[in-house]
């Protein structure tokens, strides 16, 4: 097969994306995490599990984890008599996730720099005219 | 505690990611699929590792995955009498990494929305001067 000798390949650890900390990688806990984010006042446990579409068990289980690591925390307590349970993002959870997103961003940056690259040289072979 | 009702809490699955599909979501695949989408033209197995930080175990068995999802083809050959193995993403591959790559797009404009939000809310409350 051809192959391209210009194209960056030795670099080692190049794509290991270090800052995909599985602890937050997980897909369960990477949403409640992104949910958490954006909700700067915590949000009750019944809207949690709306909002991630995640059944009470798998919740109670992240959240559990979440909580261990300092990433989360719980508080539960009683509105009209009924018991509601309130999960927020610590401070060292919100670093962390934020950390986390932007090794995500290098991804998307990474991919998207090369379907530029690849339209461009496309167009240099005529199979899309360049713009 | 208090709780800011203007927030947005009961879209359902708002944060639920659904394209964050887990045979791309899971580390070691992602970074596979990063390394090959950015090499058009495949790479060694030997240079993948290196690029992945993977073990030969590990690389082998989520390179099996890919391939039988139609996500990576694998060429086994010889060059100057030993064994190479060449590794290319295939069109359905590139098409579903970068779908993923759009999904991860929306995490990060989330995350990084809410955190514009809170550097605003921060600029009025006077602990931050805002710009």
């Amino acid at each position: 097969m051809a192959r391209n000798s210009s194209e960056p390949k030795n670099t080692s650890g190049r794509f290991a994306y270090e800052g995909l900390e599985r602890v937050i990688h997980e897909k369960a806990r990477l949403i409640i995490l992104a949910s958490l984010a954006t909700h700067e006042n915590g949000l009750l446990f019944t809207e949690l599990k709306a909002l991630c579409s995640l059944s009470d068990g798998n919740l109670s289980r992240q959240i559990q984890l979440l909580q261990e690591e300092g990433f989360v925390d719980v508080w539960k307590g009683y509105a009209n008599k009924r018991p509601r349970t309130v999960c927020k993002l610590t401070a060292r959870g919100r670093q962390r996730f934020l950390e986390y997103v932007g090794e995500l961003e290098k991804v998307v940056r990474d991919a998207r720099s090369e379907q530029t690259a690849k339209r461009l040289r496309l167009g240099v072979s005529g199979a899309i005219p360049a713009l």
